[in-house]
């Protein structure tokens, strides 16, 4: 068994020399993806928008080995979805209700911190705000196959429906006609309206453009494969999408004071996922850093999926002693993980200094796998330095803003007079005199 | 002088049998890119990838025709924005710094309203929140030569600033060496950290990937040409990007209760930006209709940019007459224009009715020109429908969320023992025991 020999993860230190060049390679990560696939996701997505259902039968019979004659075979009914959660053992089923009402929970904060609508009069009387209002209907990709996480689906659909989102439409591939009971009594828990057992471009495509049977949305959320990722980005514009996602990557920033056995664990729970998965610990204290590397030498050969953990971490993990922990906030500003764990004994401490990152997880107790299912916050995060400029999924991503403006008289005389004369500066004429129409004339 | 003839402006009536059918001809417009722009845009991006600054100098050579040594030359100093300001006409300073003071606060409260940090605790006393964020550095693009446009400057740069974002790159083009003394004295106004003269793919390019001259940015917003949205799309993910734009559009929604020349001037104001510009009015009056034709034809021989506007209006324009107000606003909801004036002497009653679009102008005082300049919402706004499931360049588009989470000892027991199910439910084992191992034992 491979698992019994040590883990040649990369050591690293900030005071070593070549740390910098070390340190760029342990980023090294590209989002650019193959023009092979593109071009045959071009011509999926060309087929798709030309044929329709007849397009997405043929690509769901070749790729996922599922035959069916017509959509409507493919349509997954609100009664199956209530049958796959009544079918479940208690435990699971009370898990994933006590998980939904979580996420909803923390959804609704987050609608009353950032989502609702707002307006002010200024001193002429002039009204301006905004108006929020929910979009119509959504796309939700889940992953079907080895990568069928039901959590997934609360995580999309939740927040869609916590926004006002009228229709929910899921797609979930299933290969060779395997559906996952957990992935459909979590869709029953969500609140989606219809759900579809399709996957890959050929599923973006319909939901893009719509098809005689699935309906058409205005945005589509979602993890999916290379392919998916290419179609997302692809009609983008057409709907609007959520961020790609790259590899799931996982930044531990420790001061000691969490037992090691803690840190090696949140380590694998990131490095299981899959090979390309990044899980780094950052770190001022060289003796606890040999005894996380102790630690993971010892569990590994308990974990199912050891060889999984064993490819990522020795391929892209890293355990980083650094000078200091405010150091080691530099360099996870320079990373911006999507999930940063600050495994201190006083994280309110490092908390500030923290600026870029998808979820920041407090405290020894706060493990990654907590947040991942029922903390409440959401799962779907920016990965590979994304969180520069992106942020979690949230009721946000399934709302949009109108701006509101009513100038009153008044108002228009003063505005009307600064508008012609920028509009005059910039050659456009009308503008200008649309502005002095509102002018009371002599 | 063709603008002596009356202007053939598309009339529909919605009574019509064919009025499906000519409505989805006026609506027809696509967003895709030519792939020719695309294989151009993707050498040049890869170009200034590899030889950065003096791939930047050599199409800023061919594209602009403007020679420099080095890209020193091509950097405008804060001395020349500032001069460039000092020596604008006294009317045109107090209209710049009077648009931009009004835009600040418009953003100041919108950043009140849904960009601040929020946080709780649970009942296990688990923090659950948000830290809201500024981006550090962003990239903004501003048009030159023929559509060079103060008021963007300052649309795209104030929201940046009230964010907090600490450095702030523009890049104008300016074709034969030609600069606009006000686009210059607006970066100055609207707090612009640096500015360079250069324009194209190749300035998306140095702002995504960064050169010796140019930083590397985070996001990049601002309009373009077809090359510009191109090279936007491609390094979305690099760096974020605002929404890919298409041509402006207004619809006027109007009762019949504003002076038809007011509504005619509005439609101009869209007309005039291009040939593909789109203005449409929809009115329940047959008799309101045909007083705004004749005003167009009317008033546009007194326009200067009287054969765009024409081309426009004949091309991409419509007269459509509702059978009643309500169905007006289903009809502008199915569009999700840009710009939606409610010409309306109730337009408090309209209003609840629009779902989708980028800004609602209310009343016949409020013209769209005014938005665009001067009373305080953004102008860069979601244009070909995007409006379904976008929002107004904002504060927010600036910023960043973190998701924080503190789990403490007692909710730790609590979700520790949810999130193993779902987790053996997953096949996680890993994400199961990094839960498990913060249960209290025995």
């Amino acid at each position: 068994m491979t698992a019994a020999k040590p883990v040649s993860i990369r050591h690293l230190a900030t005071a070593q020399p070549d740390f910098e060049a070390a340190f760029q390679q342990v980023l090294h990560w590209s989002a650019e993806t193959d023009s092979a696939i593109e071009q045959r996701v071009a011509d999926i997505l060309a087929d798709v928008r030309t044929r329709g259902d007849a397009a997405v039968l043929d690509y769901t019979g070749r790729f996922d080995h599922v035959q069916a004659a017509s959509m409507a075979e493919l349509e997954l009914t609100q009664a199956e979805l209530k049958a796959a959660f009544d079918s479940l053992p208690a435990l699971q089923r009370e898990a994933l209700e006590s998980a939904a009402q979580r996420v909803r929970a923390y959804h609704e904060r987050q609608k009353e911190a950032c989502g609702l609508s707002w307006q002010y009069r200024d001193e002429d009387g002039t009204l301006l705000g905004q108006k929020v209002t929910p979009l119509d209907r959504v796309g939700i990709y889940v992953p079907g196959g080895k990568a069928a996480y039901p959590s997934s689906v609360l995580m999309n659909a939740i927040p869609a429906h916590v926004a006002g989102v009228a229709e929910i439409i899921m797609v979930v591939p299933t290969p060779k006609g395997e559906k996952n009971p957990l992935v459909l009594a979590a869709a029953h828990v969500a609140g989606v309206t219809r759900a579809f057992t399709i996957g890959g471009a050929q599923a973006v495509a319909a939901l893009a453009y719509g098809t005689a049977t699935v309906p058409k949305v205005d945005k589509i959320t979602g993890p999916g494969n290379a392919y998916v990722a290419s179609a997302k980005k692809h009609v983008f514009g057409t709907v609007g999408i959520d961020m790609i996602a790259g590899p799931s990557e996982i930044l531990v920033l420790a001061d000691g004071s969490t037992p090691a056995d803690w840190v090696a664990m949140d380590l694998f729970s990131q490095a299981e996922h899959d090979e390309l998965a990044q899980s780094i610990l950052l770190c001022p204290d060289a003796a606890y850093i040999a005894k996380v590397q102790a630690e993971i030498d010892r569990l590994l050969p308990t974990m199912p999926r050891a060889d999984i953990i064993r490819a990522s971490l020795e391929g892209r993990g890293a355990l980083i002693l650094t000078r200091s922990m405010e150091e080691a906030c530099d360099i996870s500003n320079r990373i911006a993980p999507e999930h940063l764990e600050v495994s201190s004994n006083e994280p309110h401490r490092w908390e500030p200094l923290l600026k870029h990152a998808g979820a920041i997880f407090l405290g020894a107790y706060t493990s990654e796998s907590l947040g991942d299912y029922c903390a409440g916050p959401n799962h779907v995060l920016p990965t590979s330095g994304t969180a520069r400029f992106s942020s979690p999924l949230g009721v946000y991503d399934f709302q949009k803003r109108s701006s509101l403006i009513e100038v009153s008289e008044a108002g228009a005389q003063v505005l009307g007079k600064t508008a012609a004369v920028l509009a005059y500066g910039e050659g456009l004429q009308a503008h200008a005199q649309a502005a002095e129409f509102r002018l009371k004339r002599g």
